[in-house]
């Protein structure tokens, strides 16, 4: 598959603890690896992992080395091509400076939320595929732990449709959600 | 979303390694909990675990005690309700005895493969959503490791067509294949 306008932003700080509160969540390994392996299959080209942590900014180094340059590269080229789109930054801004810098155009950043906001802009699906196959850029954010703080939600352009709004269970994990959202944009079953 | 006649397997034996030969994978924490969420998500009713290794049996009951009855069961009680559909079991015979007994009748068996098997009857996702719609089980099976062995291929009444056939890199983990593969099954976007 070709590379599309898609980029994907992973974030770990600020998001909300189970009780509301703003934290900065741990980067963990399966993170890495599962959301860059779909994001690869889906012909994603950047996969920006966010957090503002220097210690954390270690773990992402030690994990990708491993895979990019270490023994797994030789042992494993698949998984060295997927994490191969990773990039570490510290910050959404961060993060929007470098898409924008990429593509050289206004980038649409949209949100992602397990519940309606009911604040925000809804963009869905069809929109949003409309806008990738016309070539346009689009920035989609992920939270981790209970999803992303108000204040990403309050500067992003737009905040996506949820995944199963009328299901009596909405918890999936990070990793399946950004399965699903990859596939409804760009599989080749829509 | 009330629930539907799909049940899922996730087998460690027989599967397949790098290279091609038939072993038997570890259970990982991970697929039990990230499976079960999005498989409880979608209303499955049953998500069988399959090794015949006594030890991998205890692995599985020592981590879904802790959120059944232990203190996991206290501080999340929505990870409690998607691993309560968690089913242990020796291998796929004792499976499919188990979804016959509940559906009281024939159980359709449909292995999923990321490559495409042409020996085997290969089954496309309309044909199979409406036989969920018409209320008759469906048993999908998916594989750890490098996929299901040939053994197991041969023994299921269809295959299911690849998530992604097209794509020029094609290494999902099990965790992003189950997911997607039950949004186009059961997802209210179709």
């Amino acid at each position: 598959m070709s590379q599309n306008g898609l980029s994907i932003a992973l974030l770990h700080h600020p998001v909300l603890n189970k009780v509301g509160e703003t934290i900065g969540s741990a980067v963990t390994n399966l993170d890495l690896h599962d959301i860059a392996r779909v994001a690869r299959t889906y012909g994603v080209g950047d996969y920006y992992v966010a957090t503002p942590f220097g210690d954390q900014h270690e773990l992402i180094e030690e994990i990708t080395d491993h895979w990019l340059h270490g023994h797994g590269a030789r042992a494993n080229p698949a998984r060295r091509e997927a994490l191969a789109i990773i990039r570490p930054a510290r910050n959404l801004d961060e993060i929007v400076e470098q898409v924008s810098d990429r593509y050289e155009q206004e980038v649409l950043i949209v949100a992602t939320s397990a519940r309606r906001q009911q604040q925000i802009t809804q963009i869905d699906y069809p929109a949003l595929r409309e806008r990738l196959d016309e070539e346009k850029p689009v920035l989609l954010v992920f939270g981790t732990a209970h999803g992303l703080a108000p204040t990403v939600l309050q500067r992003v352009d737009a905040v996506l449709e949820p995944i199963q709004p009328d299901s009596d269970y909405n918890h999936l994990s990070v990793r399946s959600a950004v399965s699903i959202v990859l596939d409804r944009l760009l599989g080749k079953h829509r």
